[in-house]
């Protein structure tokens, strides 16, 4: 039974340390992002995110050290590419009315990718009897579905208005 | 004003291009992961879903046409990234119990990233007064949001828990 026990630690531990390196590279992207983004509301929530981002990694850490490892990250190759297409939209539209739109929607890309993930992370910490794992995940969890409603608010509130309206 | 509109426009046409390449992918892809998968339950729903992909190609199809616009992919980096995520749990997972596990969790991370993308495609698309095109994105978004709730089941029931025990 261990063996077996162990191959769902072993893909719990891998998918952490890929949202692990994830968080980080969202700590530099989100100001990046925010800097790049053309409306105060829209600069705003994305600094408050990259703050709570901060708060995810040392979360992400706890859980590290609930299953007794060193926390680590692993090249998330999802990340990678859903921040090479925020990068393409801040190049492709700098100046372009529509150019926070496309920022939001590649900022709720990754808040997708993030909540799909705690959630998985969710159910296996659950499966594995790692109760405390899983109410801090939980707690992300909570605040990435908080963080993509507020986008989805923004956008429809004045962003893709402003994408037409400049 | 008509500048303006047409760069909305721009993006919905760019956003559009990057789920038809997505979209194309995953017509490949999800049979791929049928084949991988383990339990029939989950080769089922993966089969299932890779019929509904063709059809949502088709409607992307119509929307490219509603637009005036060839039907053209561009290639989405997120997809890739996601596709190669799949690829490596299939294989470090190969023969293990928590393969299934691993490649229903990728399969999430994807419909995630396709429920962004296509709940995008909808705001927009009302914002640019294209309400067949709404509808029709508004069709495939519904049917992604319904396979993930459908994943979600599947893993709870039984996939996390054969993850343990076999």
């Amino acid at each position: 039974m261990a063996k077996e026990l162990k191959q769902l630690d072993e893909l719990f531990h891998d998918t952490l340390k890929d949202i692990y390196f994830a968080e980080k590279k969202l700590t530099t992207a989100l100001p990046k992002m925010a800097k790049a983004a053309q409306s105060p509301d829209l600069k705003a929530a994305f600094s408050k995110h990259a703050k709570e981002t901060q708060g995810q990694v040392k979360r992400l850490e706890q859980v590290f050290s609930i299953i007794g490892k060193k926390p680590q990250g692993k090249k998330c190759e999802a990340i990678m590419g859903l921040a090479k297409e925020g990068d393409e939209v801040a190049k492709d539209y700098k100046g372009s009315p529509a150019l926070d739109a496309g920022l939001l929607a590649a900022a709720q890309a990754v808040e997708h990718y993030e909540i799909s993930r705690y959630g998985t992370l969710c159910a296996w910490a659950e499966e594995l009897g790692l109760s405390d794992a899983k109410r801090l995940l939980g707690q992300t969890l909570d605040e990435e579905e908080k963080t993509d409603v507020a986008l989805s608010e923004l956008a429809e509130s004045t962003i893709n208005q402003q994408a037409e309206a400049a």
